[in-house]
């Protein structure tokens, strides 16, 4: 997702640069984990480059990995709190506010995190002796989120060749602007504009102009102040796209099964659901609870680990409303536990999501939407009840709805009958199953698996030192030149000359003829 | 390569129209040669359609697969000889034109070239008989060149989903217009126009007008007699593009090995050099000779099938040049053997190509330039000497010239001189051969090889009965839509009603106030 925070991750004999992306909060990314795990079995020595808030509880010795421990002047309370201060305003207050009021709301919070991540940047970019220490140590490549800015930028100080690996930015501007992307506003919806590729004429004005104010928030916040950044550390002028630009293969963490068909590049590879695998067995106490929903079946229920707790009111509903389900109920929640919970349901403080949803008697899944959580129900083939809340997680239900294996409800406005309704809905009518299982066979049926996909192109860019014949000329246009308006311009120019010049000789014949004849009337 | 001749080649259980391209005489094309082959080796059951103009000659008993021979009203020296005088015009009268006297000599030759397919298209689509018997055979899938037309018109009325392969359309106006492909004139160059990725203003400005030209005898030539035709045989009004549109994939035969890096959609797939193969041993004279050359090594010398003979005068000049080399030279050759040949050369009326491009004594390839042979060097990694004729073959030759592996030879105005240099240039200039060699790597290095690729996605579309989540929303666009013209003509028509209000609101009140303060004076 877009807004992310600091750096992290670096790997090596080739080299990783990745962050405790903020919409993960100080974890990593599942993602990220599966490259670096499968790399490292494939015997590639891989550095992670982590800040000093990043949970080092997330790491489980023996590490098969090193991990560069960048120390910052900020604590990791300080983020936590600024994290769950930012998922709140997002999840409970974004939603009230006009479309320019969301905006500016939108500013304050990307100022803020633009100068937390100036904060993990100066860390790394201007300690000289940790540089040093980077370029004796004789990494191939480095791996990073284009979302955490300053990956790219310590790739260029190393001279060292890039990979991009994230889901997406906000309104494409990044993949547009910096990765020369196409993206036609007719029939490619912009991310988080909540659209499908499928627009009446007042979406398709809907969508351009979402991409318009993306593309203003870019050019007036971001570009702006990384601009002159990248150009300090640099030494020299250049901008955060030009440097972004030099991204040898952008990794999109989607796939065709999940994402609208569009244009786009060949240094861009979609390798969604990478982190995806068969489900293992349950632990045996929740394999017993399966067990026991007899015909009916589970249904799994979790909104993901940011959002820890509902408001009481609200855990009280859905519990009510999950009472009343034929089916057994697993329902990841840390909160308080609501007295209105069901015999048919259980709360637990994690559980094997994966492995869940890979259970034979799981009929649905209720999720918030997150991307890690979509993919592993694409991967089992599970319908899905989406209550997305915030970032990228109301642009993945859209998508899942568009595809027809998922209904959405809203956390602010559902009640109880609602969330009966839609469990029943995607439990009962055939549709949504059948279209789960078709999106599922087109996930499976790939001639390379994503993951595989994904490490041969790291591979690849580590053999040949990069892969510029992948990289399309565009880069090396202007926005007017890309768009061809001086052609135009002067195309025009030459079309009204020519009619100019046209004219004035008519004119000029006309006059001639006309005084003739004058002449030849006197005579 | 675009302009071409009649069906041929339908393959079931699931089920082929191929034709004998008019580029290659009445020849199958070396590349649905390989995906037949490749398809049935795999166990499918594949039904070819061939027209009775084709050389039955080219199939060796006993076929793996079953042929369709169509009865045309057409006799194969009548077919013969029209393409040699085609390609006689196109090599040697052709670049004497002007920009327009070509586009007006290429306007006939299209309209011949539709008249005579139109032979091959009622032939299967008035058959009632025959079309009665490919339906009730059970095909699961046809395969065709979009450059034929009819292929997708037959899939249409037996209800098959279908899957394009070939290696573009003159201006990609097919890609663009029936298969949705965007490819901005910035940085695209359209193909038959000679420019490569990296254009200066005025090359840019050449490329716009050569789309243009090519979108206008595209809309006034091909689509014009076609749409009718398509609306007639379907019994209903539909378009070329419309049925176009519906194709599953489009294989195109390059890879970016060859291709300047461009935007592209999901459902195209670059399979270029699937027909490659390793080099096998040579016939025991050939090797003798070869292995004679010493550390000199040889020059493997074609100028392709179609144009079977240069003139005396041309052959003499070309035999003087090659006697000048130092390496053994095996030159394809069926015309009348020149004086001048020297003993370093010997003429062959049929070479083992491949073997012969694999062979570790090869330095070099003096080649038409057509996309097999150019195909077959990238495998190997042989720099080329190019002397490029027709249709595709000077933009084959562009696209490796700007790739560093070829040096380009004009066949009108070469002297012994150039030729000799020329050789010279691309076996002692270390570049060419470095190049040669790193493109081969790419072209070695994919995830998947491109004859696998292309028989994966022909399976696929069989196994699901089409790749419909492959195909972007824009078909259903109309070209106003697509361009979001309609969406900008209304913004604008509300900024224009915005400023119009707001300054008549200003006169009104200025005149108000004006009134008011005349009134005050008066007072």
């Amino acid at each position: 997702m877009g807004a992310s925070l600091g750096p992290g991750f670096l790997h090596g004999h080739h080299f990783h640069w990745q962050c405790p992306c903020l919409a993960h909060g100080l974890q990593p990314l599942a993602q990220y984990e599966a490259i670096r795990d499968e790399l490292t079995a494939r015997g590639h020595q891989v550095t992670v480059l982590v800040p000093s808030t990043f949970q080092a509880s997330q790491f489980h010795e023996p590490l098969p990995f090193q991990v560069e421990m960048i120390s910052v002047p900020i604590s990791k309370e300080e983020v936590e709190t600024f994290i769950q201060d930012f998922l709140y305003m997002w999840s409970y207050e974004m939603h009230e506010l006009f479309f320019w009021g969301f905006f500016i709301k939108l500013y304050d919070i990307m100022e803020k995190i633009m100068s937390t991540t100036k904060l993990f940047c100066d860390a790394v970019l201007l300690n000289e002796k940790l540089l040093e220490k980077f370029r004796s140590a004789g990494f191939d490549i480095l791996i990073s989120d284009p979302c955490v800015v300053c990956g790219e930028l310590l790739a260029e100080k190393l001279h060292l060749p890039f990979i991009y690996s994230f889901r997406f930015s906000s309104g494409n501007t990044l993949e547009r602007f910096c990765g020369g992307m196409p993206s036609p506003p007719s029939y490619v919806p912009a991310s988080l504009g909540g659209l499908t590729d499928r627009m009446s004429f007042v979406e398709r004005m809907r969508n351009m102009l979402f991409y318009f104010s993306q593309d203003i928030v870019f050019h007036q916040v971001i570009l702006k102040d990384w601009d002159k950044y990248y150009s300090d550390i640099l030494g020299r002028p250049t901008t955060l796209c030009e440097t972004m630009g030099k991204a040898e293969m952008w990794l999109i963490r989607t796939y065709w099964d999940f994402e609208f068909p569009r244009p786009f590049l060949p240094n861009f590879e979609f390798v969604g659901g990478l982190h995806c695998k068969p489900a293992k067995p349950l632990p045996e106490e929740m394999e017993k609870f399966v067990q026991s929903s007899g015909e009916h079946g589970i249904v799994v229920f979790s909104l993901g680990s940011m959002i820890k707790n509902l408001t009481d009111e609200k855990s009280a509903m859905v519990a009510l409303a999950l009472s009343q389900l034929p089916q057994k109920v697993i329902w990841r929640y840390k909160g308080k536990r609501p007295e209105t919970l069901g015999a048919n349901t259980r709360v637990y403080d994690w559980i094997p999501q994966n492995d869940l949803l890979g259970h034979p008697k799981t009929k649905a899944f209720i999720t918030h939407g997150g991307t890690n959580g979509v993919y592993e129900a694409i991967y089992h083939g599970i319908p899905m009840i989406g209550i997305p809340m915030f970032a990228d997680q109301p642009d993945n239900i859209g998508h899942m709805k568009a595809k027809g294996m998922a209904v959405e409800l809203n956390i602010h406005t559902m009640t109880a009958k609602d969330l009966v309704d839609a469990v029943n809905t995607v439990i009962h009518n055939a549709t949504y199953k059948e279209n789960a299982v078709r999106i599922s066979q087109i996930h499976h049926d790939q001639p390379v698996k994503p993951l595989d996909r994904a490490v041969f192109w790291i591979e690849f860019v580590m053999r040949h030192k990069g892969a510029k014949h992948l990289r399309v000329a565009a880069h090396d246009l202007t926005w007017y030149q890309y768009h061809s308006l001086d052609v135009i311009a002067f195309l025009i120019v030459c079309v009204a000359l020519f009619v100019f010049i046209v004219v004035k000789c008519c004119t000029f014949c006309c006059r001639k003829c006309g005084s003739i004849r004058k002449k030849s009337k006197k005579e």
